[in-house]
């Protein structure tokens, strides 16, 4: 047996300690997101929101701004065309021979996640593939989607914690924060897909032009992080919600990991910031409730997409990512507040209030690098003039 | 006029000092290594070592290894295979419009460095073009290059530090760290350019399935290195010699970086560690001879190609970047001493021997992750069995 060393998170460039030290999480046997299995449908991936603008549900002018909802700024669009270029590429032929070496579970898993962190993921993960987890029908063609794949790999990508910073959380720059990282981890789901099926067992990447799968379940299963109350979306205990994933699922025979609990089902209990900021009022200050199987905070999908898709002032919108304490650096001081959350209930309140007393969810102007410019029908429109946000 | 925080290196997860701090570096008018601009030739991309590889200069062996140089080892032969299909996507049209606030060179250098950063690039800078750094002919068609754009936007990946320390520096994981680091430079150079031409201006990527450009005067120009004495490479003065780079030619209005000088013309001539501990003995023990109107220390293309391509026990051979004294973490400790050895000639002899005393340079099989296999006409040879490198 090759003998491995395993950081579990990215530890790479001579980090004395672990910058996600994933080893101090609690492990559970199940989400902390309640799921009925046995209730749960599979999704049409055609009901999704973005499906719904494109099809006028949310109105004719929704469903205009969405034809150019990713290519009226040009960095979300040279962006987005590296995901399209992605997607036929997601799929392939497996492996004549199985590689030696490769029988062992436990081995695997290792491997296969320090071969994530080496291609520069943030954060990985496995579980078995939940078959409520596989989209019903494609959103790009209608085509059924049948997909008996036993186990996912979630990776994880940031956004960028810098240009979260600067941000105002809805300007020119969220729908390339939202591309810079699906757009990377397509990429590198797509290179480890093509890895395994060379090492002779089936593989497919999914990845954000080309998913079968529903991503959040995947998350909850593989530990990378608990529902929120940002709807439908999981958020990692130490990138915060400020990612996006690709998935990769395969046979290959992998060891799984669990699911993690770090308190953050009472945490945004008692926070509720990213539904008090969110320009769409999309987002529910209430109690969750269960749909489809899943118990869990509700968000209007309708409000959220027309919120994003219809922004008149910015490109997209991550305000709810922006203003969530649990974007923060991976700072000393973080880090210890880090652990405290996670393990100290009584602290949350606290945490809760002390982030809005420090200021942080504030945009910093100074920090601001990227272009606001949009681009109207091929001719280019400068958005800062109007907005006088760059004076 | 849209303000900008630079960073010029990447300065993204809350570190509080920059990992690379390149504003402590000196700035020179031209490269350490001396170039006679007027005798240097454009040079035929043809005339590579492993395109004579392929065409048998080297004899029938190489000849016949050269075909499956990368695709032996599965994940070298997964990133290979991204590498090209990011080929197609390197040029493209330019928008019709040019976008506002991008006439100001010094504030376009900042923004298109920190959107490399954003992109994930380890380290980014700028040249003019110099026009012998175009090739004369492409090495795929045989079609002749011509390439006017002013300037190059030189963009480097780290190989993974982590696995640089494990490997032996010709084992089974050397040409995926290559490819790691071409495949993930090139992928953020085809966004990079694609958004400069969104911006109105023409540009195009250069990466490794993909070159129009020769690489290493654009890095000397463009201050992201100098010259060291493995073989026409340019060295890195945070990365040591353990990247590769991508390039993105443009006409965009761009400030460029200056040339460097951390004292490696005096280094190299000390250590020459990579020398003695070549496997191929390709790399020259001796002073530097002018070729091509560059001076510099020379390496044995025919020995450096056949020891990569003919390496029966691994895929090809990087021992020159894994044992090079440069090829260190960023701790503070080798901060400390990277600073010292750049300020102070007289510590560098010193350096040169306690990194022998130190045991640098030697691999740590603990720290392995890869799989040593080899793909054999499609079916697998576990390479371990044989080498006895995983008892």
């Amino acid at each position: 047996m090759i003998r491995v060393f395993s950081s579990d998170y990215r530890r790479r460039n001579g980090a004395r300690t672990d910058p996600f030290p994933v080893r101090t999480l609690r492990r559970i046997e199940r989400p902390t997101t309640k799921i009925d299995d046995s209730a749960v449908r599979r999704v049409d991936e055609r009901d999704g929101g973005f499906r719904r603008a494109d099809r006028g549900e949310y109105g004719p002018v929704i469903q205009r701004e969405y034809r150019r909802f990713m290519t009226k700024h040009p960095l979300s669009g040279a962006l987005l065309g590296m995901s399209k270029h992605l997607a036929p590429i997601a799929a392939g032929e497996t492996g004549k021979s199985i590689a030696p070496s490769t029988d062992n579970p436990v081995f695997n898993a290792r491997h296969i996640k320090e071969t994530a962190y080496f291609l520069r993921a943030d954060a990985a993960g496995i579980c078995e593939l939940p078959p409520y987890a596989v989209f019903t029908h494609s959103r790009w063609d209608g085509s059924p989607i049948e997909l008996a794949h036993k186990y996912a790999i979630g990776i994880l990508i940031d956004q960028d914690w810098k240009t979260a910073q600067a941000s105002a959380g809805h300007d020119w720059i969220s729908n390339s924060m939202s591309f810079l990282a699906y757009s990377t981890s397509g990429f590198i789901a797509c290179v480890l897909a093509e890895y395994i099926r060379k090492l002779g067992y089936p593989a497919r990447a999914h990845h954000a032009m080309n998913y079968q799968v529903v991503v959040p379940p995947i998350l909850l299963w593989a530990g990378l992080g608990e529902m929120c109350r940002i709807g439908d979306i999981v958020l990692n205990p130490f990138l915060g919600p400020r990612f996006k994933a690709a998935v990769v699922t395969t046979d290959m025979p992998l060891a799984v990991d669990k699911p993690i609990d770090f308190g953050l089902q009472d945490f945004c209990d008692k926070c509720g910031k990213c539904a008090r900021e969110c320009p769409g009022q999309a987002i529910g200050r209430g109690a969750k409730e269960t749909h489809n199987g899943y118990e869990r905070w509700t968000t209007d999908v309708k409000k959220c997409t027309s919120m994003r898709v219809g922004n008149q002032l910015g490109s997209g919108c991550g305000m709810c990512i922006k203003v969530c304490p649990w974007n923060k650096p991976f700072t000393p001081f973080h880090r210890f507040v880090n652990r405290a959350i996670r393990d100290f209930p009584a602290v949350r309140s606290l945490a809760v209030k002390a982030d809005d007393w420090l200021g942080y969810g504030k945009p910093k102007p100074g920090w601001k690098w990227w272009l606001d410019v949009e681009d109207v029908d091929g001719v280019y429109r400068d958005t800062a003039r109007m907005s006088g946000d760059n004076e």
